[in-house]
Order: C-alpha cells, then sequence, then structure tokens
C-alpha cells in the first residue's frame, strides 16, 4: 500500500542490506521497504567531512526515486536517512514533500519517552561533538550524553565485531553508572543487528535509530503528513547548477 | 495482537468516543484500541487545577487495566493520555512499564520532522503557560510559539463547534503570517476530528495530538519497547495510602 | 495577626509536627502557624507517582482552609507547601488569592543570594530528575546540582536518623568536593531539624527549605502581595467535577 | 534587635530617604533600618557606566559599617542594595559575611512566586540590556520582558513625577496587553511610593524592589543565613591597592 | 608574506571578483589574496538544499589548494568561506590545518562587540532558519534577530540591485526601531559593497560578513594559530570513497 | 597610522609591559601601540573586588586619552582591557566611539574557530565563576569549561614563575583528558609569555588572550567599526558626579 524508502548514505552494501532487513522486519505487512544506497561517496561516516559528501549521494537516491515511474502509481511516502548523523535530513526535506526521518532524531523522540535521561553510544570519537550539535537541536541537551566506544564503524559488520560488540557494551555500562543514563541509545546505524542483546543484558531500554526512525516514518506516511512547503523547507528556489552538480539544479 | 489503550483523564464521553474513533481509524488492523476515561474529575482540562484531579483519574484506570484478567492473556502494549496538557504522564510511566505518551509530546515530534517552526493553538489563555512548560520540557521552545483561540475546551463538541472552528483558524492564521510558522499543532484532544479540514483550508501540515500519540505509541510498542525501571521512571517505592487514595498504595 | 497555614501534603503526623515546630520557631511573634496534612494520601512523597496524589490532598487543605469561618475574619496570608517537590503549587495557585510557595522554590532563591553555585542533597535517586526539572524551572540550572544520600525520605524520623544523617553528610560533602558547591540546600521537608547540625560540621550555608518557604511567604504576606488572576493563575474555569472529587469543582 | 542596611548607591539624598523609610515602614518592630549613601559617585544610575562608580560607593559604605564600633555589639544583619540594577552586589558578597541583596534579584523572586509572566518596566532605554543581563544571570529570562518607560530616573522625585507615572502606568499596560504579563515589576528603587497606586489602577501584582529586598534580607537575616566563603564569595585575597584606592586593600 | 584564500562556495564569478576585491581592499600590504570559487555547484546559496552542493564544492578547492606546489614555499595562512551561511565550514576545519572562518561567525562576532543587540538581514526567507540555526550554534541567540528582505542573492548583483538595496534597507530600519537592534549584520556576501553606504544612511555600524572573517583569520594566520585535530575538527579518517568523489578520499 | 590603547586595569607595572611588549610584537608596523594602567587601583585582579576598583581605574585611563590632545591628530582607533576578567568593558564602550575589547571575549572568539570544545584555565578559583558568568554571556557555554591552576595571578611573574608554569601545565592536561578540551585558553593576562611553550608542549593550539584582543581590535579598527550608539552603549546621559569621582561625570 505504501513504499517506505530507507537510504544509506554510505557505500557500504553490508549496511544498507542490514537497515533494509531490519525494516522489512518491522513495518506492517502491507507497507513495502526500499533499501538503497548512493552509487558515489564514501563507505561509511564519520565526522563532518564524511558527511559532506553523503548529504550529496543522499540527495540523488531521494532525486531518482521522485522522478521513477512508480511515482505516478505508488509514490514513496516517508524517507529513512538511515545514517545516525542525520546527514543531509534538512536538504533532502526541501526535494521531496514526503516526510523524511533521521536516525538520530527518531531515536532522540522514542528514547525521551522512555527514559528521563539517556546516552548515546557512537564508535569514534570524531563523531561526538557532530552528534551533540544534533542533540542540541533536537532540544535534548539537558537529558542526554555522547560517548563513544572507541572503535571503527565498519568493524560492526566483519571480523572485529566481537570486539566492537564488547567496547559498545562496556562503554554503555559507565554510561548507566557514571550519566545516570536510563537508556542506551545506539549512535551508529551499524548496530542495528545488537540491541536486542544489549538490551537483554543491560536491562535497560536499548533504542536502535533505524527500528525507531522506520516506525516514525511509517506512522506519518499512514497518518498523510507532508513536510510543510511554508518556510526552511520550501521547494529550492529555481537556478542553475554547473559541472558534476549540473542535473541536480532545481527547476524554477 | 495487541492492544492500545487511549485514556481521556477527564470525564466527557463524548471526548472518549471522539478520540477513540478516530484512534480505531488509523492504527493498523491487528491492533486494538481501549478508550476509557476515569469514573472521577473534571468534565475538561484546562490549566493546573485541573490537572491535578485529572492525574489520579488517569492512574486509576491504568492500575485498572493493569490489574485486569486480559493483562495475562493479551496485555496492553502502550498507553495513550488523550489529554494535550500532557497530564500525568510521567506518574503514569512509574506505574507501567508499558510505554506511555501524551498528545503533546507526540505532537512535537512530529510537528519537528515536518517544519522548522510551528505554532500550537489552544482553547483557553489559562492552558498557554502550562503549554509553555511543556514545550520547553519537549526541547522545543526555540521553534514553537503557544497561542490561544478564546474558546472553552468543550465547545468543539455542541453547538458552538462552528464558532470554536472560526476562532481555531482565526488564531491559526495569525501564527503562520505574525510567528512564522510553518506548521499548526492542535492543542486540544476535541479537536482531533477537525484537523483534516483546517489543513485543507490552510495549506500547511495540521498536526492532531491523537493521531500523533497514538501511532507513535503503537510503533514504540510494536518494537517492543518499554518505559526504563532504571532512574525516574522506576516502580514507585513501596508505602502506606491512606483515605480515598488507599488502594493506589505501592507494593514494596 | 497573620495566619500562614503550612501544609505538609504527605500524611505522616511526625512530618507535619516537624516542620510546624520549626516554623512557629521562626516567624514573628504576631505570625500565628496553621501546621496541617491531608486526610488522604501517600506517607511520603518520592517521585512523580507519591506527587499525583499528594497534589490532590493538598488541594482539599487549601480548599477547607479558604471555606473556613476564619476565614472572614482572620484570613490566611499565605500558603507553605511543605515537600521539597513543590507538589500542587501551581494548581494551588489558582485555588487561592494568596500567595502560594514551595520549599524548593524558596530554598534555591535564597542558596542563589548566599552562593554562586550549590547543591541539592535529597533522600531517593527517584527524586533526582523531578527535582531538576523543578531546578530548571526556576532558572538555576547553571549553578546547581541533585544529589541523593541514597536513605529513605521516613528513615529522617526514625531509629535510622542517624545513618541517614551520615549519608546525607556524606554526599554533601562530595558535592563540596566534586561540584564546587558553595552551599547545601536540604532536599527534603523532613530534615528541617538537621540544618544546624550540617552547617556547623560542614562550615557552608546550609539551607533548610522549610524555614526558606515561611519567611518569604510570611514577608510576601506582610507585603501584602497576592497570585496574579491574569493568566496561569486565574482562578479555575467554572465546570462539574465527578465522584470522589465531586465537591472540588469550581464555581462559574 | 538586628539591623538592616539599606544602601542607595547613588548621591541622590531624596532616593535615600524615599528607600529608608519605605524599609521602616514594612519592617517589623524590632529591626532598625540604616539608610545611606555613598560620599561620592553619580546622582542616579542609568546603564553600565554610571553602574562602575557606583559600585565603588557601595562598597565604601559597606566597609565602613563594617568597621564601625556599633558591629560588636550590635552587627547588621544584612545588606540591601537599593538600586535596580543591583550594582555591586557580587563585589559586596565577598566583603562580608552578612547577606547581601539586590532590588531586581529579590523582585524577580517574589514576581515568579505569584505570577508566571511578568515585566520590568524602568526609566531609560539605556538601562534595558543591563537588566536583561540580570533576568537572565537569576534565571527568568523566559518568563521575563524588560521595558522602558523613556523617561529619567530622577523625574520620579520632581516637578515630572506625574508625568513620569503616567509614562510609566502606559507602559505597563502595553506589557499586560502585548507580552502577556500577569504582573509588573517596578524597575527603579525611586518608585518604591507608587506601587500601591499602580497596583490600585492596573488590577495585577505590582512588585516595588526596595520592599521585596528589604524583606527577604529581613527574612535571611533571621534565619541566621550568611555568604558563603567557599568559593566566588570568597574574602578577597590579599593584595596592595593604591591611589584614591589605597585604603580598599583587602589585608591578608 | 602570508596568502589567504577567499573561496566563494557559489559559481557566480560576479560575487567572486566582489568578494575578492573587498579582501584585499583590507588586508596588510604583504597579505596575498586568492580569491576562488568551485567548478561545480550551484550559481548561489538559498538555503539547505544549495548548502549541500556548495560544501563539496568548497571542499574541492581547499583540496587543490593544500595540494598545490605554492603550499611548500608558501602555505595558505587561512581560508574563509565566503557566503554567509558558513556552508562546509566545519567539514574544512577537518580538511586543513589552517583555521577556517565563515562570514556568519566573524560577522556576529565583530558585532557582538561593538552592539548588544544586533540583526542579520538577508535576502530570502528560506535562508532566515538556517541562520537562525547559525545563531544559535555561535551562542547569539539572546542578542540577535534573524528577517529576510524578500529579494533574490543574486539581485544584488545586477540590473535589480537599486530595488534590492532599498528592500534591505527597509527591513533595517524595521530591525532598529521594532527589534531594538543597535547594530545591522549583513547576511549575504553579495552585500559586501553596500555596507558603508548603508552604514552611512542608517547611523549605526553595518557589519560585512566579508570584511570580517577576512581581518579574523588574517589576525589569526598572522598570531600562527591552527585548528585543533584533538576531536571534532581531526583528519577524517582513512577510508574509500566512490564514484565522482573517488578523488576526495582521506588517506589512512 | 592607527593607535592602539592596551590597557592593563590592574597597578603592576610587569604586567603592563609584559602585555605593552607582546602587542608590539603582533601588531602591523604602522600599527602605534599605547601600554597603559591606572594611578589607582589594585596589584591584580582575582575575583570580583578587586574588579569593582579596576573598573574605574580602566575608565580613568580612556577619559585622559580621549581627552589628550593627540585625539585630534591621531584618535585611538581601539582599546584592549588588558585582563581575562573583561572588568568594566561595557563601561568603557560608553565612554568611546572607538571599539573596545576584553582578554576573554576576544579569546573565546578565536578558541572558537579553531575547536570545537576548550578549556579556560585560570589561576585562582576565586575567578572560577565571574568566568563562567562571561562564558555564559558570550554565548560559550556548550563548549567551554572554566578550571582553576590554583596559584595566585602575580606568581606568573617573579621568582614563582616555573612553580606557576607547571601548576597551569597540569591543569591543562586534566581539561585535555577529562573535559575533553580540544585547546587550551589562557585565563590571565599574565600568561602571555608563555603561550608558545604551552602549546608545543600540549600538541594543541593555545590562545593567548592579549594577542587575541590587539588582533581583534586591530582588525575592528582598520575597518572602521565604532562602538554602536543606539542603546545599551550609549553615551552616559548627562548628570552631576561627586567626591573623588568628580571629574568622571558625563556631561549633557
Amino acid at each position: 500500500m505504501s513504499r517506505i524508502a530507507v537510504i544509506n548514505p554510505n557505500l557500504s552494501a553490508g549496511f544498507t542490506k542490514k537497515v533494509g532487513d531490519q525494516a522489512q522486519r518491522i513495518v506492517a505487512a502491507q507497507t513495502g521497504i526500499i533499501a538503497l544506497n548512493p552509487q558515489f561517496g564514501p563507505d561509511s561516516i564519520e565526522g563532518y567531512y564524511d558527511e559532506a559528501f553523503a548529504s550529496v549521494g543522499l540527495l540523488s537516491v531521494i532525486r531518482d526515486l521522485e522522478a521513477a515511474p512508480e511515482q505516478l502509481t505508488d509514490p514513496v511516502g516517508g524517507y529513512v536517512v538511515a545514517c545516525f548523523d542525520d546527514t543531509g535530513v534538512d536538504a533532502a526535506r526541501c526535494l521531496t514533500t514526503a516526510p523524511v526521518m533521521g536516525l538520530c532524531e527518531a531515536a532522540l523522540r522514542m528514547a525521551a519517552a522512555v527514559a528521563s535521561r539517556f546516552a548515546i553510544v557512537t564508535p569514534m570519537p570524531v563523531s561526538v561533538r557532530p552528534l551533540e550539535h544534533l542533540v542540541s537541536k533536537y532540544g535534548a541537551a539537558s537529558q542526554c550524553v555522547v560517548r563513544a566506544a572507541g572503535v571503527r564503524t565498519l568493524d560492526f559488520e566483519g571480523a572485529n565485531a566481537a570486539v566492537a560488540y564488547d567496547a559498545l557494551k562496556k562503554q554503555a555500562e559507565l554510561c548507566l553508572r557514571n550519566d545516570y543514563a536510563e537508556a542506551i541509545v545506539l549512535g551508529c546505524a551499524g548496530m542495528t543487528d545488537i540491541a536486542d542483546r544489549l538490551h537483554a543484558e543491560l536491562g535497560v531500554p536499548v533504542i536502535d535509530g533505524v527500528s525507531a526512525a522506520v516506525k516514525m516514518i511509517e506512522a506519518m506516511a499512514m497518518l498523510g503528513l507532508r513536510t510543510s512547503k511554508a518556510g526552511a523547507y520550501a521547494k529550492p528556489p529555481g537556478k542553475s547548477y554547473h559541472g558534476i552538480f549540473a542535473d541536480f539544479a532545481p527547476q524554477p
């Protein structure tokens, strides 16, 4: 009945499959899941630099979906930006009238409903400050801290997965003890498959951004909510784009 | 498969039916809706005084549902407090492990995802300051204003409904023009049936808290999220309660 | 000449006597003290759940005092809500034109006048987050931390009083050392009788909320200050209340 | 029994007498009032420049009182800085162990207890921003606006008093209507004698800083509260002072 | 002696020349100015969508400058991102150890030093909310408002320049009157040549971001300040980039 | 071509020479440096009490410079208040139309441009809270902590300089490790000559307020920026001053 597009802005096919599978597992029977990643950009997103490139990749996928023939018969009802840095979410909201949700925003909303204080645990220290900016932008600064486990993002996918898990769990335990966190938010899309195990082992809610965002956007799509075009998310004013970005030019 | 309880904390049967109907309309086929209100308390909730009594009524309904025999076979998966003042939500989160959501919290979350700035329009001036406290508590103070339409809450149900609608719409238009709001949040559960009309007439997203909260709690219930018992929402410490409240005493 | 009502919202007669005695000790000769507690509700107030019930009990006492014959000849000049959670203070301000003050609000005001940074030490961890919300509401978040001593509220009254005192003092010392607190605020009405000893042993100001609130409300009463009825604390709009709350209905 | 010193930091003898008279009128019978102003400095305090000089004058008065022979038998129990800019209050708190209170701080505390939103009306536009800094420092920024009546401070004392009053009242009415203020705070010590009239004419609480500060400091003095010497208000470290300030040098 | 690179992230050659000329006019004799724009991207930057593409263009210019042979003999001492949206500044700080400054950040710093309250006037309404996020990020939310003149960014360069100027001036006058602004900040790089005229006509400081950023970065370069590599601005972790972005991959 | 006045508000000639030398070292060839201190006041500035006196001394130097004959031919283009407490900066901005900058303000601006999080290390604990107020006033509270090294300010000048340096460095290292600071801000004018050494030993940016303020004010002076006289920094209204301050009276 409705299609939800889950876009991994990096080029790790493993990530894309993992988040797509998780999305499929949790949506209603009649909701279709499209899991995609861009054709260009970085293999993972760790900090401000990677974000700049991943944002453009994200926009390319949305642009192509909006122009695809299926839009006429079964338009995409909502987009999930499957990256915890919420890379390019604001720009994406300008490009489509369908609602757009990042993992961090959705995860913070659900965390705030089940805990009065919580912690984001993210892989790399370089992401701490960007995530703190998101926490502040989403109004959760007085109840959420951001900590790094000290492992690489892609380590959650391969041979180092066990080591990565242990580092994550150890940091989460410190948050419960020292930061008085009452719940843990997983600060990376690639952790979506370890939420259940961590929840079982810690005994507190563990919020996975992929699940949170997919269900929130599914809910918003079913309610028929669309992005407002009356202000900051208005259709971009028409103008020329040049070079490798020429075909991204907004029409007047 | 799962039951969602939508509790109207005031005693207006009209409100209870209206929010129950709206909830039923928007949930998935397998989700059951229980729409209830307490047996004691005020007919409507307008300001701090009414809230104090409605909170206890709300807790009485949750207590009874948690103790009912159906809990053993088909436990309530989540509670919606169907009042825009989020009356008693924090206390309710102590009383059950199922997730609990108020209308204001859910509506602000969805509004923030489709608009960078928005306005709550509520019936009575006496509710403005309590709602501003909620907006601040939920971290939306930099993007959300609260305005009153100057009508009574119950006017949205009876002979004055047309006048109430006009006052609401006029105030919403002022918010779009003067406050640069990009979306309107309906600041009362009793407005749930006019969201579509207002959206059509204003051309911007109109967020109804009943719909927002029911879908968010349904999403959280399907994800298996439970309220953290590690901090502020822990099970209340055992102690004696007396007089008319004797049977609300938390067990040790 | 003027009567100050000190209302303990819980049902511990020991607490009520203790706060009443302390109030009597510090007011001017011509100020009369009425120390009361409700006839229904919890034995102590620890967290959001207890607060919901204690608020109604508080309102019942105020309602009865306002309706008593003495009001005609010697009206109550101010109310102290003798609970550090400031339970029901906003609702109480709607119910009477006399000024109403909670312990937390008054204690923070005096603490801020004698110290640039201070700490609230409260008995139970479950109260930390509710108190942090109060600290934020009263605008003191940048200068006040909240810590728990890890003892039950009622322990300050009975056989465990010595153990409770030691736990409190130990936590206060940690606040001086680690949080750079320059003064200690006692986070529970039941600690009113240990302020002097703790002050003597720590060498920094120790602010007792009972004393602070009684003196502030006495000062406001003598100045003739009344609660504004122009906004959030307006007289509740008239409506029907039902069941066990029927006789709390505001008159039109 | 106890002496309260009310220090007008400017050199207007009319102001000093006015605030002293008001203080005497409202304190308990056994409280003595000393009303003083410095021997040097400006005739009125309007903005940052005047404040710098008035602060030193204020400190000179406190220093002399602390060194006076009466201190041995009947020490000053508290100081009121009778200027709405709270000029020199922080420095004064370093100079004495008695509590020190400015008009703005005390008035905001009482205003917040009787109104959820309020406005300061001050004489000159040049004071608006300094007062906004105080409002922010005292944590009231979300509930208090500052407006100027557009008259000179000294106009409240002489032939222009009627014109000044009318300008003040007009501005206060605008605050009630446009800023949703529920109470008015008088933003100048020189307005202390018009609070009752304005209250009668506006029908909302009018808070006079002189009265608020005198009663708060009297309350704190009676409770035996002293300024903490553990941090920012510690006794100044000993060092040499030179020139006209030589005799202000703190002793080691 | 030192080279400052002023990078216009859009492709308007007129803008690039204008900001380069202004930069040359105000730097010290021994400071060299390199004014460049990317080879791909939008003609102007108005809102979140344009920003996403302009960020990548900006990074391409910095990458090329850092890899150029002149770096060995005369390294770039600092970068100015000549766009008022501070597009890509955080990512740029990861890419180089030279200091990087956006127009908005620099302009707010100088405005705060000459005025206690000020206003940004930007061309298009779509930029208001992104700029408000910057104002908040830079900590100026309590003293700075953002307003739109309602003209297109490129109108400041061509036949419509007079109309654009008038709209800007009219909006600036409203800010002085209604928002109590004491200075005006020009919210677009393309306005750099009208600062003097506007200052002369308004009689208050007018801060041009190009001038502010060039002088601040020149000052920082002369002091030898470099971007910290200890946290959020660390060198990006090595990884693969693909497709059109392949040659942006950070080396391990 | 232009003269910059660097005013040390305390009476330590060693400090004055040190900051003057540093200023001379970093300005452009055509910029003249005047390094002065007042004829009266404290030997160093540690906390609120010293600040009150140093502010007046500062104003005396500015007044004399503005009245000097050189003003007619070569007016002072900007003032640096060479104290990290930014003593008297707001009052000074009222006294002159030339821009005025304190060390703390300038250092925070440059620190925020090279690090996302940083720490001020100041000599004495008594300065921590006043500096925290400045950090908050300048909008950097979410990214800057203040710590004390536990040494006297004047120790950086004499026989104890090595001990003072070691204490400073040790505290800075704690900030890097425990507070995640990415850069260190030197919290005292007297540390200006150790910035290079500390930077070399710590490997992160070390910001010296003297250098930052001198270069910022030089930049602002070259751009012709003047303090706005439209609001809080307007010329003080004319009035009488008396006693030792008689010759500071603002003219009507």
